[in-house]
């Protein structure tokens, strides 16, 4: 293959006219395809569906501790949720606090407690005149939008294929005391699939912070999510970590069973130093009445222990392999050595990061809306939803099935490589 | 019965003596009973238990409107979810958001909220020098710890058997840009059982606060939990009477399922202004993905609609309905006349409110609990623990068993006795 920047502007304008045609015919079918958030498919939902029948009428439902799961009471979560949980996230129960549905609500609170109270003890965010928080990018936009909502400022630090620049993050964190925070999705992370190389999670261990009150927002929502039995990243645990490098209360851990029983009816969880667990606790007696403990209940008559859990992830990972390979392949074999757009090939978690070339990134997604396929705003996945290179597009491959999949793909290069040759030829 | 007042030392050392023997032989059973809290009995959860049935893995999980219930999506809750509970509150299904499973967490949420985001466009709180909420006495410790959590000035308002004081109200809310909030709960109200009367409620949607972020949290937590069918108290339904008075704004409504399925496992839900309602769901799409659509669900399919909820409640009343009058019957035959101590005859909610001379409560319940009695300690139904007159006492008849309660209501007003002679002897 030629690559486009390389190519007379005949050839590209030749080159143009038959992919026009393609698109106009891929348009004229009037699909309607969605490959725009990390959504699991009906395949992957019936995978759990045994869950709906472990609890019923004439089922015990009083938990390890003989409290019934139906009453009041409990705050933290019952035992063995505590269990199955701290296993998930690889801590000790005494390590955990179980909460609801949303690990988004449980960072939304971590940061909305933070502002209003501080941090064990700190200055309430609210009375400083700046908080800042430091962004991976590309990153998570749900992240992003907390602490844009709170007006925290965030800073752009941009990923390398072992992490978050480090050079950087240290340079902030140990010299500016309103750097409160950074947002991580440590491993297969979103929307690169990058697992943070065992350097990078040292070096997070070793920060020593100018503010007492920085956390690491260690959103491990991938943390079990492998694609291969045999090709998994391995991810240093850093609560241990930080421990051991004298930092005990300078992460908090988040994760959830969305992507692993049923997204918005799964459980949530926090994983943090004791110190950090009894601040918090101090924030749930006067929060809620504790979380829903059936439902903790349903998790774990259903999964039984982590392995249960660990065999489960293997279904989805069935299902979700052949849909990335599907988008991996059809962007090797379609774009491969056009030098039009770069991306990773993650071994698990629930996306493909696609970096077009600068300028293209929104153009794409509109060509692909125009067609029927709905990608994630470009943009989305920095800060303030402002990409300054205009380049990064998350592809999530789960949702549609392997049919649609196959046409979304065709259609996604295609419109990578209109937009591709009108910038070029723009250039030329 | 001549009151204690009447009589002669002499006379109330005898029946001192007699008492105490009394209270020797209870304290000697070695007893554990609970009054202390709002919490159902095993017979009421059990009511609920076809709800375990409805979904299973053969159900079909979809909304009405087709969205699959395991999967994303849904902010503010399925439309039958809404409806049932709009119907529950008495407002339209465009006037509510479905939350998770606790009320607490919607009221929690909703003050926080105002601390970093105000109210509608209004100054953020954590921005004023001082926030104050008025808080009808007694109440609800709860609501209570809420305000304090965030360094809210909370002021003592006396109920009347028709509700808060409103001249007092009125004069703070209509002339203290400070006031912001007032906590409510307008029917069968914790802990005394009071509905408020049809002129209690138009003033307060007559009300014009002097601070444009003033709302009323109407935390209708016993709208129908009705003890008796045919002497029910009666609510103006105060969000149309808002309305109708040129207040559209003014009232937050909280509901929950907590005390009608299973605590901790049900529905919460707030009603308010569509204006309101956009305000909220801004920070809604930042804080969750969304509550827990299958217990939704689950709810729907059990309660079918409002009226299947209404004949579920009356379940509820016939268990609740021999406690409550075990309670007063021992209260007026044992006490009844001896002028120590007054009560009301609640005909719904979950509480009996008990003043003891003033400067008894706190001796009461520590000699309740020698005994092996937990009572909600004394103090807990005013702002920060502190009962002026040291006087009222919350009853929870809920969640001991017939038998137990009638061994606890025995042991209670023996105690109120006890601790009344000792008051009345030290004046003497």
């Amino acid at each position: 293959m030629t690559a486009y920047k390389d190519r007379s502007r005949e050839e590209l304008l030749q080159e143009k006219e038959l992919l026009e045609a393609k698109f106009q015919e891929i348009k004229g079918k009037g699909l309607k395809l969605d490959m725009s958030r990390g959504k699991p498919s009906e395949a992957q939902l019936n995978l759990s569906m045994g869950m709906m029948d472990v609890l019923n009428s004439t089922t015990d439902l009083r938990c390890s501790v003989g409290v019934d799961c139906r009453n009041y009471g409990v705050l933290d979560g019952i035992p063995e949720a505590k269990e199955l949980l701290a296993d998930m996230t690889e801590v000790s129960p005494d390590n955990i606090i179980i909460y609801g549905n949303s690990s988004l609500n449980v960072m939304y609170d971590t940061v909305a407690r933070s502002m209003t109270h501080g941090v064990c003890g700190s200055t309430p965010w609210c009375k400083l005149d700046e908080v800042k928080f430091l962004c991976p990018v590309p990153g998570y936009d749900r992240h992003f939008a907390i602490t844009e909502y709170f007006g925290i400022k965030m800073i752009n630090i941009p990923m390398t294929e072992s992490g978050p620049d480090m050079d950087l993050v240290e340079q902030y964190v140990n010299n500016d005391p309103s750097v409160k925070g950074i947002w991580c999705v440590p491993k297969y992370s979103n929307p690169q699939g990058i697992t943070y190389s065992d350097e990078t999670v040292l070096r997070f261990a070793r920060l020593k912070p100018a503010a007492e009150d920085f956390r690491i927002y260690w959103d491990n929502a991938y943390g079990i999510h492998h694609l291969y039995e045999d090709k998994q990243d391995n991810l240093i645990e850093i609560l241990m970590a930080c421990k051991q490098e004298g930092n005990p209360d300078m992460v908090f851990k988040f994760c959830s069973t969305s992507k692993v029983s049923f997204p918005g009816s799964g459980v949530a969880a926090i994983g943090a130093s004791k110190r950090n667990i009894d601040f918090i606790k101090q924030q749930m007696t006067i929060q809620t009445i504790g979380h829903d403990k059936l439902n903790q209940l349903r998790h774990v008559r259903f999964f039984k222990d982590i392995h249960g859990m660990v065999l489960h992830m293997r279904k989805h990972a069935d299902i979700l392999r052949p849909k990335f390979e599907t988008v991996l392949n059809g962007l090797k074999n379609e774009l491969g050595g056009l030098e039009i757009g770069s991306w990773l090939e993650p071994r698990g978690g629930y996306f493909i990061s696609f970096d077009a070339l600068p300028g293209c990134a929104k153009a794409i997604v509109a060509k692909a809306k125009e067609a029927g396929l709905v990608m994630t705003p470009a943009g989305a996945t920095f800060p303030y939803g402002k990409d300054p290179q205009d380049s990064n597009i998350r592809i999530a491959p789960s949702y549609p099935t392997p049919e649609e999949l196959a046409v979304a793909v065709e259609l996604f290069v295609l419109c990578v490589k209109l937009v591709s040759i009108d910038k070029i030829l723009e250039e030329k």
